[in-house]
């Protein structure tokens, strides 16, 4: 922040903080948490008053075809928008900060610089997310990846909830719930996108850190092994007669793990879920299935650790057969240093203790880093713990995500992409 | 046996296979199989099914307070009884030949001599234990536990079922059901024991075999393995920093293997059932539970093993902590070699291909074993299957058993224990 300029306004948490509890209200839990799983009625009830929260002050409504909800502020010209905010679905035993931190400090960013007649160079826009979360309709960030083509409309549209229910017909409900607000194809130029979010792990917290510059999320593969072998009596088959899957997963999972350490510190491996079966006493088991979560901050380390794994796999199994199957492979990816650099200065300008971190779960952001400069910004929880009804975050760091938000995102909107300001 | 003395009866193989058939009625299945539990009303009625065949043939029945039924043929002099049988009851999804075929082929021994006037030197006595299979009040081989003095009346007695109904009660409703049966108190002088089983695996199938003249059960002891780590995020904790129970689970798999393998090629070691706590796929577990089947034919190998696998399990699981938790301890045993060869003796005089082979399963003649010179005669089921409405025997071998078991049991009566003519 340059300092010599007039000062940026300042938000105001407490407004900030009630809007938060207010929409707190909307599928509160009887534990403090909140269940507003994606595209429910509490979902819709929580655009429903973010929506009229925009309109007392003249901020104009639109949906796109996939879900996701705008707010737009219009700038002193037109074109590629700054994009801010997150998502307001929760898990089903979620809490109170989890996605709707991040919707509601860009509303606070929206509002103050309405209340203070602030007109930036380029329109900023307010996003909610359609189903970050994927409890109900499974992946999520769905929202985000239909809007950045990751994803096409009608795929994400066939998926069910439990109860068959599909996210095409709780599209049409959105629709006519919402007459009056406009529908706007998935996808449209953006100048910038920033998003804050509560950590959801407690580097912050422990180092008494206010605000996080995220450098990135990383990487992560998971894979489903199944290891087969033979059945038999454990009181009759010989031991080198024996096809024994439990014993080849011993020997699978120490040449795995010993391969992923190949690939240096910043390497996490989990074998995190494993199923025996028959899983009986007396039963030389059959088949072991278990679980491969990687991941990694670069791409090219995760993928050759990958294909490592699958090959020590392969030969530690033996005489069983390993079966590797890919499941989820979400690349890492790195925010533009150009705005890490501007939420490090804003931070200290605000007199806020801050640092650089890498994320290790995902966000909506990821889909939006290839689209346009992008950031996001953390604050601390208590404990690191989220997914809880008893998620928390200190009003005061609330606050001071919404303020760093407010001078990160005046920098963008003000910045210049060709000359690399935001690169 | 001794051709030069009168020919010993031969047995009615027909006869034997509609009585099997007969009480393949009570508690049958839809499938086939058999569901006659432990003191259930199936299991009462057939031993009211049996104590009528004894009585039209002028057997006397007795109970022991134990549940132990007795069908006793008198003796050209008192004492010491060969007792002869096994069990009435099943497994709940049970087969029409385990257990039943040892009580009816002892059955046809007493029916036989019976029809030829043949008073043997000494009494022989039918027995059912109470309750072999542990089906329905775990564990099982309560009758013959407590008639060997391995456990006492008052501990079967509070050992429950699933619906809270306890040993003691029905043996209680046993007692009302045979007003008449006089009731003795359990452990009377045995001169031999021999218990014809099929084999439950499919060593004599393969081997196209009769009879077997099982040497001894192997011993067998399980333990319950608990491995605590710390439970941890997969996407944040450090490699270094955790302490992960599936890769500790993976090394004292493997350790434990190592340590069992030393004790040649006759070791059974199995880890039939793993637990993994909280199991999922991005949660660094916390805790492993598993189970070890271990057994070995020779005791002293078995108990020095057993040891060794503690070792190494507490030495491969750090930084994590293993606990070992002994559960089941049952010595291996070796039959009468005199037996033995008095088996393989009438085999051959019967023309029946026959072998010595050791039992993998336990039976109610592991508790006799220490008591009186004892053997089991073992007859081949199809594909070794067994505890399973599939289960079968073939008439041929049905017949087969119950004569070896008339040949033995006769020589049984007339050796002498003091000239070491049955040890």
């Amino acid at each position: 922040m340059d300092l010599s300029q007039p000062p940026l306004p300042r938000i105001d948490g407490a407004r900030l903080w009630s809007r938060l509890m207010s929409m707190a209200e909307i599928g509160a839990r009887t534990d403090g948490g909140v269940d507003r799983q994606a595209l429910s009625a509490e979902d819709r009830a929580a655009m429903a008053r973010l929506i009229g929260w925009g309109e007392s002050i003249g901020l104009l409504p639109s949906f796109d075809t996939a879900g996701n909800l705008f707010l737009t502020l219009p700038g002193a010209s037109e074109g590629a928008t700054v994009l801010i905010g997150s998502h307001l679905d929760s898990q089903p035993t979620g809490g109170r900060f989890d996605g709707v931190f991040g919707v509601l400090a860009a509303f606070e960013v929206l509002e103050t610089l309405h209340d203070r007649g602030i007109v930036p160079p380029r329109p900023i826009t307010l996003v909610a997310w359609m189903n970050e979360e994927g409890g109900r309709f499974a992946p999520g960030m769905m929202g985000s990846e239909v809007f950045s083509g990751h994803r096409r409309l009608t795929q994400i549209g066939a998926v069910t909830d439990a109860a068959g229910v599909s996210v095409a017909t709780e599209l049409e409900r959105l629709a006519e719930a919402f007459p009056g607000v406009p529908r706007i194809a998935p996808g449209f130029p953006l100048h910038a996108y920033i998003e804050p979010h509560i950590e959801q792990a407690d580097h912050l917290e422990r180092e008494a850190l206010v605000i996080g510059a995220v450098t990135g999320i990383q990487g992560k593969k998971t894979y489903e092994v199944t290891l087969s072998g033979r059945e038999a009596h454990a009181g009759t088959e010989p031991m080198e007669r024996r096809v024994d899957a439990v014993q080849a997963f011993a020997r699978v999972a120490l040449a795995m793990q010993e391969a992923a350490l190949q690939a240096g510190p910043d390497i996490r491996f989990t074998i995190g879920r494993v199923e025996v079966l028959p899983n009986a006493p007396s039963v030389v088991p059959a088949t072991v299935r278990f679980r491969i979560d990687l991941r990694h901050p670069r791409n090219d380390v995760l993928d050759r650790t990958g294909l490592a794994l699958e090959a020590a796999a392969r030969a530690a199994a033996a005489p069983c057969i390993a079966e590797v199957q890919p499941m989820v492979d979400a690349p890492a990816n790195t925010f533009s240093p150009a705005l890490r650099r501007a939420i490090l200065r804003s931070a200290a300008a605000r007199g806020l203790p801050a640092t650089e971190l890498l994320s290790a779960a995902g966000h909506d952001a990821r889909h939006m880093a290839p689209l346009a400069p992008s950031a996001m910004i953390f604050i601390p929880c208590r404990g690191g713990l989220s997914h809880h009804p008893e998620e928390w975050a200190e009003p005061a760091h609330v606050a001071a995500g919404a303020q760093v938000l407010l001078d990160t995102c005046l920098h963008a909107a003000s910045a210049t992409r060709d000359k690399g300001d935001l690169s």
